[in-house]
């Protein structure tokens, strides 16, 4: 069994360069020689290489989006079959997203990306994944993909720098990255959360410090590329952290005919005045929520 | 009513300097001359000025520890009574905190820190409040403190760069934080997850997507200064989200007695091999949790 280290390999820093795959298995970046992604279901995804295996893969440095494996024909890379979520690699890629672990991302000469580098491979630092969502490729079928966002230079000094405010006794550690996430409040989902008073719209939970309620604002077709949804209030719902954690990874959705919910029971709470747009929930239900 | 800008004002710069109060006030930071606290409960706190008012403040730049107002003697600035979770300026950093407003800080010639300016009043920028807790002041009373942390040039550069990314109508507008937090697993924080099968100790829930488990790490006494809190066992327990922020937040805790909780119903599960410390506990009991 190969014994996986997530994180930055010692030794290697990014920007390092490697002529061929052999060379990055024995720098100890990327395990195995002809796969995309290093890992399995148990542990997670400790590595992937970017090298054109796929066609709709895009890559803007700080975010990639990346393709799960399977489906395609090794010799033209065009898809030939759906691709498959319990695959290896890619539930190793959804365990690194749900466990928070980092990958290393390295990108070969085929990869078509102006951070690619003419010849060889090179190794490009550390992503967290914090999305994964399904779509029709180019050629027509299902694949699996998974968004991938750079660990900060910053970001690590600043752990390195809480780490020496910290009197534990394992100084030589990074220190866990616990600060709970912060969603900040615009006018508009400000808005939708008053209008249910921050209760959740599927348990109908609110929580409340002091009388300080806090819920968050959920986006029914996320923000952002490639997904491109609105900040309005026909695409928000207002969500306890729990329901929000499974609304975005997908393991519910809404049906749009009664507003009753797929994955888990239950039905969302609508007021008359809140007009979700069934478009949004559409692409949550065909593009978000993983069928199992 | 006071018209509250959150965030940046036009025209004003971190670095920029301000002769006095009036001067911080018509550039429209602080509009308020004497309170330390801009705001109230209704809508948050949108700014603070740091200017030597209570003996516990300590300022690291990027983080700031801030007490929270009342109970001074405002002549020789020592607490002769206990601080007040409701009073409006605290219960205003708390909406700050709980709606994830961004709030704006200025430092005066008479806080003792190395980020001070000699004179007058200096605009550090804006900050979030990420936690809140209560110590025994050095004077011995209680106080209400709260961690402040930079919002990082960089974390305003990507919002920008995600926003020109969005196809959405509003290109105009900062893209609001709506990425779900990024808890990252450790070796022990995994070991207590797996432990309890990723289900919450307090509900019993147990979230998965395509039978990848998720679950967070709660460290029972917060890591990081002023707690010190270690990253060990016998310091974590597995919560789902919803749980994490609630006893995160102090809406309960834990009684070292049977492991019952106060502030909601409920008990803790615990399992035999997984040893809490009792010390532990009582720092959430006296520091975190607010009694209402």
């Amino acid at each position: 069994m190969a014994n996986y280290i997530f994180g930055n390999i010692a030794g290697v820093k990014e920007g390092d360069t490697f002529l061929n795959r052999q060379e990055l298995r024995d720098a100890g970046v990327h395990l195995v020689l002809v796969a995309g992604i290093d890992g399995n279901p148990n542990v997670g995804a400790s590595s992937i290489v970017l090298n054109g295996g796929y066609v709709d893969d895009y890559d803007l440095g700080d975010e990639i989006i990346y393709t799960g494996h399977g489906g395609n024909d090794s010799s033209t890379k065009k898809q030939i079959a759906d691709q498959d979520w319990d695959a290896t690699g890619n539930k190793a890629l959804i365990v690194s997203e749900m466990h928070g672990l980092p990958v290393r991302v390295t990108r070969g000469f085929k990869h078509k990306s102006t951070f690619s580098p003419k010849s060889g491979y090179e190794f490009g630092g550390l992503y967290m994944v914090t999305d994964h969502f399904e779509e029709k490729g180019k050629d027509g079928f299902v694949i699996c993909r998974y968004r991938l966002e750079k660990v900060s230079p910053l970001e690590e000094k600043q752990q390195i720098a809480k780490k020496s405010l910290s009197s534990g006794s394992d100084h030589s550690k990074r220190i866990p990255t616990t600060i709970l996430r912060i969603v900040r409040d615009t006018k508009l989902s400000k808005e939708v959360k008053e209008l249910y008073d921050y209760s959740c719209q599927i348990c109908g939970i609110q929580i409340a410090v002091r009388g300080v309620k806090y819920a968050e604002a959920a986006h029914i077709k996320p923000l952002g590329k490639p997904h491109n949804g609105k900040d309005k209030p026909g695409n928000i719902i207002c969500l306890c952290p729990n329901h929000h954690v499974m609304f975005d990874k997908g393991i519910f959705t809404i049906k749009k005919s009664d507003y009753s919910l797929k994955g888990i029971e239950g039905k969302l709470n609508l007021d008359k005045s809140h007009a979700v747009e069934k478009e949004n929930i559409e692409y949550h239900n065909e593009h978000i929520f993983i069928n199992e």
